[in-house]
C-alpha cells in the first residue's frame, strides 16, 4: 500500500500534521516559519522547513540506531516525513548540560555554566499558560502522567542526551540543552515524538561557542538558515538536498 | 541576664531584625507595612504589626506544643518577639491543600479546587529574580541544600501542615496554603523560622470561604486588619492586647 497524504489534522507553529490512508501513520510537513517567545516574534524564513526536516531525520535515524524508540518512520521529501501516530503527552521535557536561556534567567546563574549532572525539567505544554515550568507534583495534580511514566520520561530523556551529546561532540558541536516531546502508543508505550532540530536544541560550536540554533533568531544575531546549514553539514547532511 | 535589643541587623518588607546581647538570640519587630507582588504594591496599615506578632506567637506556641522545633522563644511586646538565631535557608517552602493564587495561574486549575495529597513547592528566595519556582534539581545546582536536607524540609513542611490544618479547622478556618522558611542552627539542625501569619497563609472561612489573609490586601477586597482580627480572635487571642 502506498502512503497517501489526506486531510490536515493540526497546524502548529513550525509543522503541519496530516492524516494518511494508514490510521497508524501521519505526515509531518515542516514549515518555513520561525517563532519565539510563545509566538510573539514571528518570521517566514525560506529553507527553514527543509533544514529542520533533514536535521530531524538524521537525528531520529541516529537515535533509532542507538535503540531509542521514536515515532520517525522515514523521510518523504525535502520538507516532509512519515511518523507513527501517538498521543502526545502535554509536557516539554527539557534536558540541560549547560546553563542557558530561561534557566539562567530563572536562577541567576550565568549562561555557559556547566551542569555536572544533566538536569531534566518539565514544562506544561499549554500556550495559553505560556508553557510554564512545573514540578512532578504538579504533573500528578494535573493527571498528565503517572509517577512511573514520569520516571520513564526522565530516563528516556537522559538516554537521548547521552546519545546526542556524544554524537554532536563528534561533529564539533556542544549540546547545551534541548526540548523533547513524547507520545503514548496504542499499546501504552512511551516513545520519542515531535522533532529534534536546531529549533528545539541549543547547539554551540565546540571551540568558539558560536550559536547554531534558534537563539540566532530569538536574539537577532545572524542568519538562521546559515546557522542551521552548519549543523546539517556537520551532521553529514547534504547542503542542497536533491532527493 | 536580661535581654537587650541592640543594633538592627536587617530590615525586610514586614519585619526588622535586631541583634541582642545574647549571640544566640534575635529581636523580631513586626512592622505595620503590607507589601505584595514583590514590593510593587505597598501600604502602611496601622495595627498590622501587632496582629501578625500576636498570631505568629500563638501559632509558634501551637507548633512547639506539637513537637515541631522552631525559632520562637517568647513574645516580648505588642509587636516584638524573641527568636533563636539561625542561618535562613533561601527557600520559600510552600504547602498547598487547595489550589489558589499563583498555582491556579500557573497550571490553569480553578482557585478553590481541593488537592488530595498536600503539595510542597520550593521558591528561590531572591527578590531580584522575583522568588521563582524551582525544582529539587535546581536546588542541587544552586547548592542551596543537600538532597537529605530537601527531604527534611518537605517532611517538616508536611508535619506543620497536619498540625495547622487541624488547628485552624477547629477554629472554623480552612488552611488553603502557606509559606514557610527554615533555618539551620549552629549544630546543623533544620528548624522552622520566619513567621506564620495571615501574611504567609491563605485562610478562608470554613462555611463562606471568606478570605482572612493577605489576599484581602493583594486583591483590595476589604480591610486587612478586620480580616486579621478575625483570625486572632478565632485562634483565641485578645482583640486588643494590653500586655
Amino acid at each position: 500500500m502506498s502512503i497517501e497524504k489526506l486531510e490536515q489534522l493540526y497546524e502548529g507553529k513550525a509543522k503541519r500534521i496530516y492524516k494518511t490512508n494508514d490510521p497508524n501513520l501521519l505526515f509531518v510537513a515542516y514549515k518555513d516559519s520561525a517563532t519565539a517567545f510563545n509566538g510573539e516574534k514571528k518570521e517566514e524564513i525560506t529553507g527553514k522547513g527543509r533544514l529542520n526536516n533533514e536535521i530531524s531525520t538524521l537525528i531520529f535515524e541516529k537515535l533509532t540506531a542507538n535503540g531509542i524508540e521514536n515515532h520517525f518512520v522515514k523521510r518523504l521529501s525535502e520538507t516532509e516525513q512519515l511518523v507513527k501516530k501517538v498521543t502526545i503527552i502535554p509536557l516539554e521535557v527539557v534536558v540541560r548540560n549547560v546553563v542557558a536561556g530561561s534557566l539562567s534567567k530563572r536562577i541567576g546563574i550565568e549562561e555557559g555554566t556547566e551542569i555536572k549532572e544533566p538536569l531534566v525539567e518539565f514544562y506544561y505544554k499549554d500556550d495559553a499558560l505560556g508553557d510554564p515550568l512545573i514540578t512532578e507534583d504538579h504533573i500528578a495534580l494535573l493527571q498528565i502522567a503517572t509517577k512511573d511514566q514520569v520516571s520513564t520520561l526522565k530516563a528516556l530523556a537522559r538516554q537521548v542526551n547521552e546519545v546526542l551529546k556524544a554524537h554532536f561532540l563528534s561533529c564539533d558541536v556542544r549540546l547545551i540543552d534541548f526540548k523533547l516531546e513524547f507520545g503514548l502508543t496504542d499499546e501504552g508505550n512511551i516513545i520519542l515524538a515531535d522533532e529534534v532540530s536546531p529549533d528545539t536544541c541549543r547547539l554551540w560550536d565546540i571551540h568558539t561557542n558560536e550559536k547554531f540554533d534558534k537563539d540566532v533568531f530569538r536574539r537577532g544575531i545572524g542568519s538562521l538558515t546559515d546557522a542551521y546549514e552548519v549543523i546539517l553539514t556537520r551532521l553529514g547532511g547534504q547542503k542542497e538536498c536533491t532527493k
